[in-house]
């Protein structure tokens, strides 16, 4: 039974020459970067030509590229950062109702601690309105950050626009960008796009768990959050994860390498499931096919069947997928995303994600819609809800 | 040339069986263990199994471990946790003169948020004092942390009785410590020792980077820092390092299955080195063979040479060593324990740390010393200061 892993956006494979270099770096090249020898130096060097090979990435300076264990702190360093930073310029902040929890969190912390959170809506598609975002800043709002691309229905937030209404409107105010299902399937300029910070997770680019960045433009000024020894030049301390941000490093490279296959490949699958599920009874596809969509993932609700459920019987058959967002840990509370775009609520527990990867072909789209079409007429039968 | 790698309370080379394991999870068993499909659980696995290993290390509960991206994430929660969880009880932290920079930088934070904090003297040797401990405990100290085992030259603080001093004085006090450089090279027992929260990173043990673990008694309550998924029971967010956890697991079954060879053969190369230097002229040994310091560190100051002189001279022969502590980044102040042990100011910039491994013997000793033999009187020659 071929295996397919439709669960790329929760995490990746990681690629073997990733996996290879840190193996090499963990058993030869083991040096603290901190080290005056050339154990040090050798690990250093690895650091800086990560370093510069995310910065390439993005058309940025690698000096405004600092590791960190990954997507979540990455956010969390660019919000709280951002508050202690900022909070005597003003305590307002500007946020959207799908981000996900590694953004939310964090605000709910904020606002405990007396900043002001405004939301905003998004349509039935996903997408923020610049009109609302325009209404929003005021002269004490410190920091927007808005999502790049959805993590649990794909849609792509408008960032080029939102960041130039962001900076007409406040030009003192920081622009944040949860990129963490953006990078490596979008190109992104951050220095065009008016982004100030952006947070990235190297385990949804086939790279390593426990290695992640944030992009900190030049312009803007942080406090950190994990203090210490002053390593990523005080930004954030702590031995550096040599072999995580190695392997984060060529992950980076090698999937911009690749880009324009990559992502015509990602959205030959994506638009092959969707026409698949599109036609068949009772299954509401969340995802478009147009630009306003990433091509690595595809929402769909199921009517009466519960996603558990499905999900379950998908993966007896060898086909794994995600119900709501598997990024959180236990029993995730229903989506934000998926009430915030209307969905009905008897389909908010019917609704499964399927992401793509390196991995993913056309085929396995075809052969999960088989599996799918065999399923869906038995479960309903037979399974109550 | 053999090479001597005397840098291991820098870091430490991966185990080969610890970073093949590593690699297994990288490329095979890669899934997120939110995820509710097998891919999951089988990640999930790799994290239970590392927390039963660690809690044996420390005869403590597995759901008293949390994992980290390493020990000075684990301080900074530590210190900062605690002081955002118990500031309405009291706002008085007591600590000592020789911490480690993610130790006193966070404790520099709380100061500038209002927090009091008394730093213990130490006398020649690194020890804090009993006395002076329990004269500080006061009604509203709601921490204490004191390292177990100093970076720089390794004497180890009387843990047991400081925690049993505590919580006479103080049963509401949290008592942390920082076992970074303890753990792995000496038995801690948690509940015997009166120990609230302790840190330790992985890279120490022969683990890898990007990962540690903070040991939280189920009894204290700590505030999050890092805020997101719900992951490590809410404590830490984000997706789990789950190689470097595994690998963490594996390394710390593996350094405590053999600890009692382990700990005589890094005495044995300890008291070598030791004996060697002490006879040779312009010498000063800052650590003892007693069982005040622990066996895998030694400092020495070397009258008449700078340190980055000689630590580039023994490079050269193909022995790492370390000047100061280099666990932090760029060029550090004056070490802040040399100072508190009353070294004369003429040796402050003149001492090397040696630190011995898994990979370490006595003969290695013994290369190292004929080499600081002959290189001595010639650096002292030709250098001048």
């Amino acid at each position: 039974m071929r295996e397919i892993y439709f669960d790329n956006a929760a995490t990746t494979r990681v690629r073997p020459e990733v996996a290879e270099l840190m193996m090499k770096v963990m058993t030869e090249d083991y040096g603290n970067p901190s080290a005056r020898h050339i154990m040090g130096l050798k690990a250093e060097k690895y650091i800086k030509t990560a370093r510069e090979q995310i910065a390439r990435t993005l058309r940025v300076d690698p000096k405004e590229i600092y590791f960190t264990s990954g997507g979540t702190e990455s956010n969390n360093l660019a919000l709280i950062g951002t508050a202690l930073s900022r909070q005597r310029r003003g305590r307002h902040i500007i946020s959207t109702g799908i981000e996900h929890a590694a953004v939310y969190k964090p605000l709910d912390l904020l606002r405990e601690q007396g900043f002001e959170v405004t939301i905003l809506p998004v349509d039935e598609k996903g997408h923020i309105s610049l009109e609302d975002l325009r209404a929003a800043i005021r002269p004490d709002t410190i920091l927007v950050s808005l999502m790049y691309v959805n993590n649990e229905i794909g849609s792509i937030e408008p960032i080029a626009e939102a960041g130039r209404i962001i900076k007409e409107a406040n030009p003192e105010c920081y622009f944040h960008t949860d990129t963490i299902q953006a990078y490596g399937k979008l190109r992104i300029r951050p220095r065009e796009e008016h982004i100030d910070m952006l947070s990235v997770s190297a385990h949804k680019i086939h790279g390593p768990k426990g290695a992640g960045f944030i992009y900190i433009s030049d312009k803007a000024r942080l406090h950190p959050i994990i203090l210490g020894g002053g390593q990523e030049r005080d930004m954030r301390s702590g031995t550096e994860n040599v072999p995580g941000i190695a392997g984060l490093g060529l992950a980076a490279e090698l999937y911009y390498r690749e880009h324009d296959a990559n992502v015509k490949r990602l959205i030959s699958v994506r638009d092959r499931l969707i026409d698949r599920l599109s036609v068949m009874e009772g299954v509401r596809v969340n995802t478009g096919k147009d630009e306003g969509f990433a091509p690595q993932i595809v929402s769909a609700s199921f009517s009466g069947v519960r996603a558990e459920v499905l999900l379950h019987a998908l993966e007896d058959r060898g086909i794994y997928v995600s119900s709501g967002s598997a990024c959180s840990s236990n029993h995730p509370a229903v989506s934000g995303t998926l009430r915030s775009i209307g969905l009905e609520s008897s389909l908010l527990d019917s609704t499964l994600r399927f992401s793509f990867g390196l991995y993913s072909e056309p085929e396995d789209a075809d052969i999960c819609a088989d599996v799918l079409s065999e399923l869906l007429p038995m479960l309903r039968r037979f399974v109550r809800r």
